[in-house]
């Protein structure tokens, strides 16, 4: 699709607002930043929406956390050590902070957006197109088919907005650090759009490739956590680096099936992208969806027989998995198990999908974690014999 | 190819030879003698041919490697506590080993095979097929070519006879404790062959699925041994799962272009499988050559600026990694990388390899461990500029 926005005349500068300001949005933010500062065709300030709170400072005073970016350059709650660029500016008031961008970085816990995109859209310009580096799936409770949050906001944002998506192995504190790593850019903004938008990622360490599959680089952004919670029960039972990776072989094989079934376009090289298989190895031997899905693994062995193993009990098992290792913050994977397991039931497509099936049966039905094994065999099984 | 072997008739049974009996050649003979004993189109007996050698027995008596094997039915000295089936049987004379064997199974370092396979071919069965289990490459001085070890064999063995490969994430002593894991058999039979000789290795918890293309599935298995060494590299620098999972990516599309360049009908589908992407990830995370790459990356940044650092020196500090870590045991990596530099110098192609050109001279010419990374974005950046 060709793009004839305003802002690709050289009259016009592209404006970048980053609607969020966590860990990832922080990192992001010291990438874009130096960009924006560098390259020609963007205006060198950058906004960063923070949503406001107070923060104990050095010295023991409670001061504004957005005060605080603007003064020190550092978001010590999100994304302490590490020094942001002078030129990325925090700004509390979501109106302010969008006001006339032409590209907006959307990274926040997608929960958020339906409060906020109604602010976006009345603020930003309106040749404004967006990239959103959130990891999940909506799913539409009517039609129980699963919607890709860019599809989300590009519904709230009006018929002439785009959203392509960054999705890759970015781990936000080594990104943040500067160690080298590969990302994909997933965008149908037309030429020269995409290139000037991969030009606001891409940085020595930081490796944007763009891809127009916007579908299966989203999607294998939310999947991967599902088998990353296989991964943790394969390490929890102790079996080693054979069945892992069975594992991640047969998981990347749902997770293409699954964007085949469900998204538009969907393209086989994708998934051999920094958002494919690089996300998914990165996801499954570090990551926090592998770590609570061990912690589970080993719980439900030492007491599991003793448990009623319905989906309250399993859920409240999560919960304390959770409280004990997050520091707060939650697991994707089980939400996103939870969400796909739905739709492929209603879909009456749960047989094709032999692991999927199994993790959420593990993490929440009480099917024992040993049935991980089944699941890499029975679906290794059907993918042969649909050779 | 179709294949009028005789023993696909029903008269026939399909006699197996194991030739070779280490660490990997024992696991697999579990798995055989099993299916051997179970199936209908095999001899029950399984002959596996032993280098004899006298170990030191439970009594503190010297005894014949063999003899023990027979008795007790456990490789005391490569796979010590794992029960093998009754009826494989270890035999020290290989004329005697092969005879009439109809399917021979290579599984031994490939320096013997020169001298081995004139024997070979005088005793078995003259329809007889082979499967290797040698992960290396053969190289061709004259020509400076890979040549693959089962088109090695197959020369050896005479105008008739075929070999395919049986490769994968298959680390021996999880295989031989039953943990599952996933195996790839490429082979060109023909059928009913393919599929016998699948079965040959198929068992509950070691999926094996069949595919066509040997010169891709054989040149994996030796090519991933070189991108573990950049893995143990990345690890040596303290690098985090972002640059591991992008060392891994660009590994795996270097691994897929050498093998276009030198070997006929490769498969795309071929890096997917158990022998492609599965492997690599194993032998990356673990793996005696991510290893002892690791070690070395940690001794060049503590002595490295102080070395002399020619090839001789190199190697040197290689061979003291070996006798330190591996217990006798050669690393392939190092020499596999050799042979693929030489043969990639030979054909001017060295700069459309950087992450392989990377690592042989960060091993060997003294290049600096951290140019592993120019070595993954140089090679990100040709593969995006030639979509």
């Amino acid at each position: 699709m060709m793009n004839s926005n305003p802002q690709n005349s050289e009259e016009q500068l592209d404006r970048v607002c980053i609607v969020g300001s966590g860990n990832w949005g922080s990192a992001i933010a010291k990438l874009v930043g130096r960009n924006c500062k560098r390259l020609d065709h963007f205006e060198s300030t950058v906004n960063m929406w923070v949503f406001e709170e107070m923060v104990k400072d050095e010295d023991g005073a409670d001061r504004k956390l957005t005060e605080i970016i603007n003064t020190r350059h550092e978001n010590v709650k999100y994304l302490p050590g590490i020094q942001l660029p002078k030129n990325v500016v925090a700004v509390p008031d979501l109106a302010n902070a969008c006001e006339d961008a032409t590209l907006l970085i959307f990274v926040l816990p997608h929960q958020f957006l339906p409060k906020l995109l109604p602010i976006v859209k009345t603020n930003a310009h309106p040749s404004c197109r967006g990239v959103s580096l959130i990891k999940g799936l909506d799913f539409d409770q009517e039609s129980k088919l699963p919607v890709l949050i860019s599809k989300s906001i590009e519904d709230a944002m009006g018929p002439y907005f785009q959203c392509g998506v960054l999705m890759g192995a970015n781990v936000a504190s080594e990104v943040a650090m500067g160690q080298m790593c590969e990302s994909t850019l997933a965008s149908k903004f037309g030429p020269p759009a995409d290139e000037l938008t991969r030009l606001v990622f891409d940085s020595p360490n930081f490796r944007v490739q763009h891809i127009d599959d916007v579908g299966g680089a989203e999607a294998c952004g939310a999947l991967k956590n599902i088998i990353a919670l296989g991964a943790g029960f394969v390490d929890g039972l102790g079996l080693g680096g054979n069945t892992k990776a069975a594992l991640l072989r047969i998981g990347l094989q749902e997770m293409a099936k699954f964007c085949r079934m469900f998204f538009d376009d969907v393209k086989d090289s994708t998934f051999m992208q920094s958002c494919g298989m690089a996300d998914l190895i990165t996801t499954c031997y570090g990551g926090r969806n592998r770590r609570c899905a061990e912690a589970f693994a080993k719980k439900m062995q030492t007491v599991g027989d003793s448990l009623e193993s319905d989906y309250k009990a399993c859920e409240e098992i999560w919960e304390d998995i959770e409280a004990e290792l997050l520091n707060g913050q939650k697991l994707q994977g089980t939400l996103t198990a939870k969400e796909v397991y739905d739709v492929l039931e209603a879909r009456e497509a749960l047989d094709e999908f032999p692991l999927i099936r199994n993790i959420f049966e593990i993490s929440y039905m009480g099917k024992p974690i040993e049935s991980i094994v089944e699941g890499i065999v029975v679906s290794g099984n059907r993918a042969a014999s649909a050779l």
